[in-house]
């Protein structure tokens, strides 16, 4: 029987700890193609290359089970191209990461990681997004992700080869900054805000210019149910993302704003 | 009684025939202050600049009640620039647009038009984001959104500013191609696909790249609720849209997955 295969890019760049320490762990069961941006995508989101065109080349690895191909595009990008271009056949399974850094909470709305899962997600294949909880300013090499946290990763992979994942849900995990596994926590995506979100430099032209950067705030310090809380208790999250973002349950709400006496 | 502030932003650039429109079009009951991307940045989803500095500056303008600047970044950060470095207060709105072409279904992913309103919508700021449907290769010049839309368009932000939406909801609005308005349908996002993604070429090294295209098929075309059943009619379409991913219908079927005799 043929292995799975499973497709594997993140948005640190093919040459990160991360995506390295990931491959390397699933190639133990599977047949893995890394396809994954030629440098940092930090923040890219779902965002695609519209304006310029992309290209790909296959490196050569001598990793078992890996094929490696980098892309100038976006993670989005590196997931379609895999798609119709590079993968020998449909991915049974679909990872992003290990990123560097957390990608909980509203992160979720800027992560390169997890805009790849939610490409992966709409195209039918089970996703996840694979992020680790460092403090500001640390490298993954520094902190990595414990052998143990990984063969668990493994075989939730493994569970979810074989029974697959619901319709247009995806799976956002991220895990705390410890050495030992804990264990998972399903969760929700705590609410949050980030702010003091530019620092100011000037440039050598005498313009100002500005660095994003912030300080995030968890609005729900006090809930034991989100992903926020998980991380501050030391257990890896895992919270279920659905494509559709129809707010379902404010749809009355808003047929009020519409109702004919006001518009 | 001061005018409401209503900040704009977009991802087709501050020249953009659809931004100008809008403007104009609110502008006759708010003070608008446009901050906008220097340029194009159609796919730029929720992407934020993390690895080099950004920078803005103000343009003079001759509108009445418009003030006008462009930014060097994403439409994110466009907002997050406006927040914390241009606006005199906290807006009252958010609006990003009108773009040229769609932003129905599974392309809210991509668009940077409503990465904006979901950056608007984090900061806790009545956020919409508004969209025209066109034919492709179409421009928005060609076929502006027609005054009796546009009108209507005044009414709700009016009702908005007035009631507020529900907390973490925003709106994301498209209109048809059509030269008179029908009204408003309340929708959800309609389940949808992209295929055919690549069109390959060559540059003048040899070397082959790929432009981003692709086909997009409605996957519920018989439904009657979604975003393009209401285009396809000649409606617009409005779709709250809730910053929490949670899959909260799906709780059970994951914790499945994560149950002790599996893990």
């Amino acid at each position: 029987m043929n292995k799975p295969l499973i497709l594997i890019t993140n948005d640190d760049g093919y040459e990160a700890a991360g995506i390295q320490a990931l491959a390397r762990s699933v190639a133990t069961f599977s047949e893995v193609y890394i396809v994954a941006p030629d440098g940092p995508r930090s923040g890219a989101a779902a965002s695609i290359t519209c304006n310029i065109p992309v290209s790909y080349r296959k490196l050569t690895t001598t990793s078992p089970n890996q094929h490696l191909y980098t892309s100038t595009g976006t993670p989005v990008d590196c997931v379609k191209l895999a798609w119709e271009q590079i993968l020998p056949r449909r991915p049974d399974l679909i990872l992003s990461g290990i990123n560097q850094g957390d990608n909980a909470s509203i992160s979720i709305h800027y992560s390169g990681t997890m805009g790849a899962v939610i490409e992966g997600c709409m195209k039918g294949i089970p996703s996840l997004g694979i992020s680790l909880y460092l403090p500001r300013g640390q490298r993954y090499e520094d902190h990595p992700v414990c052998p143990e946290a990984l063969q668990a990763l493994n075989t939730l992979c493994q569970r979810i080869l074989s029974d697959g994942l619901p319709q247009d849900v995806c799976l956002n995990i991220n895990f705390p900054n410890r050495p030992s596994f804990q264990g998972w926590r399903l969760c929700r995506q705590a609410r949050g805000l980030w702010s003091a979100e530019w620092a100011t430099a000037s440039n050598p032209h005498g313009e100002q210019s500005f660095w994003l950067t912030g300080h995030f705030t968890d609005l729900e310090p006090e809930a034991t149910d989100t992903d926020f809380a998980a991380l501050r208790n030391g257990f890896a999250s895992i919270v279920p993302i659905h494509i559709d973002m129809t707010a379902h349950e404010n749809m009355n709400q808003i047929q009020l704003l519409l109702s004919p006496h006001s518009l």
